[in-house]
């Protein structure tokens, strides 16, 4: 299988520490690298995580804190000193471009690529980004301003051939792509091969979900259930269980118990609040209800 | 004497690499504590370095390209978070108070603290700040668009009394701001003891000069004259000497030569380009120069 891969920039909160960049990842499928947030900081993250630059196509944006999208300008800088000819698309609330208007005007002015903005409407579900292999859909989160989850699926994939039938039936070179899809095939002399019998199953399409910052969504588990890997923030621990409502965040606990409850497959949480010194204990905390749950740092990648 | 220091946070040019930050410094004259340049990460890197954020009165900014101001949103923005109270003073170019507009409106809406802008005419050399200890003045430098460098200078301190003198000549205690100031003491009998009998030289004023980034500039020498302590830009090496021309840069032998002609006390270089994967044979260049020649690097603190 191509790999599928969230490999983690950032997972911080507000206030910068000694140990968490602020938000952001690259997600890679097969040769796909998106992006999802981008706090200030990101493009040297992505130098000391071997990136290359160019192979960004496009940054999802959840929200409009400065912690998520501090780091877009900088980035778009240097793609363009860089020569960049690619395309490079941003999904973000539509205030987003009205702010960064006046940057862009001044710092990047007649820069090598085409920078297409994408206005999200953060306070529904729908699918934002469709290509041949995937899908990134959003589902509205509660914080203290318009944000948004991203979702994104594999599409369905095409049944594998199976190379000693189609020598054993002689199987034209032109119907191969139909038996991926599903099609029988008719010999010559009117004999029904079943499908079955010519391709194995394809490959479990794959899905990953990204939800930060918010309250615990309850309503959103319907569209959770069952994805293979969720992110989710876990700002605090239970002990600052009102400070986290007050807030618009989410404890460890609630991030884990909302896992359990969508039955994903694996559970990582980020968004550590600058307060902690050591995230073991939110970790111990997830655990304690999602047993195989794991803690996003700067450089770990999660496969899946 | 009180500390004056300066603290790399960034030395890095344009482009972010595993091994610069970009540019930044904080200056520390005795208790107060001025930023010069503020690029990406600068709050991360005050954080690294253990600065406390609300020692930071001033910011000032050489020039409008991103790797020297795209760190202030986020300072900003963090000041904020942690309820700063005291003003926040950033002299720069006029543009870029319209340039961030819309990004403070936005991301700083009613902040716990004054920020003031002051607008810099970097085409001239002048006092942009004083206080009763120091002076800050820009020297004008040759860049894609405008850009200054600052020299902050230490006013003539006050000549120190000696104790012993004070008791054996009886003097009261409401005369002695003025011997230190220079004054003769005059005896109830109408005898002069002149000033140098009652007082020791006062401590030497020192100065602190920032130059990045520019083409070499002869011009300015007679500002820099003396200087205890100028830092460069260095950003490329002689190989890659019609380059610095044709990107308004200076190369690390450049550098050095100005920093002979103006004679100054010490040398820093720093502003590398991204292209040097080790700054020591820039520092080489500057060496064959100026002899005592040192390079910047982040965390790394220069004390006058």
């Amino acid at each position: 299988m191509e790999p599928f891969e969230i490999q983690i920039l950032g997972c911080g909160s507000a206030l910068p520490t000694t140990r968490h960049n602020a938000s952001s990842q690259v997600v890679r499928i097969g040769n796909r690298w998106l992006m999802i947030d981008c706090g200030e900081g990101t493009q040297q993250q992505l130098r000391k995580q071997h990136i290359s630059f160019s192979q960004i196509s496009s940054v999802f944006i959840s929200h409009l804190h400065g912690d998520h999208c501090f780091g877009l300008i900088g980035m778009i800088s240097s793609f363009a000193l860089l020569g960049r000819s690619a395309p490079l698309h941003i999904f973000a609330d539509k205030l987003l471009r009205q702010i960064m208007k006046p940057q862009l005007d001044f710092f990047c002015k007649g820069i090598s690529y085409e920078l297409i903005f994408h206005d999200i409407d953060a306070t529904i579900h729908s699918i934002i980004y469709e290509d041949n292999v995937i899908t990134v859909e959003t589902i509205p989160q509660e914080h203290r301003l318009p944000c948004c989850g991203f979702i994104i699926r594999e599409k369905p994939k095409k049944r594998h051939i199976i190379g000693e039938m189609m020598e054993y039936y002689k199987v034209p070179e032109y119907l191969r792509k139909g038996l991926k899809e599903g099609n029988d095939f008719i010999t010559p002399d009117g004999i029904t091969i079943p499908n079955n019998r010519l391709t194995r199953e394809a490959d479990p399409s794959r899905s990953y979900a990204y939800c930060s910052d918010t309250l615990p969504c309850p309503q959103n588990i319907k569209y959770l259930k069952g994805v293979d890997l969720l992110y989710h923030e876990a700002t605090f621990a239970e002990s600052e269980k009102v400070r986290a409502k007050e807030t618009y965040h989410t404890t460890a606990r609630q991030a884990a118990e909302l896992a359990q409850e969508a039955n994903v497959k694996q559970l990582v949480i980020g968004h550590f609040s600058s307060r902690y010194t050591n995230d073991d204990m939110l970790l111990k905390e997830a655990r304690e209800i999602f047993q195989t749950a794991e803690k996003a740092d700067e450089n770990r990648i999660f496969k899946i």
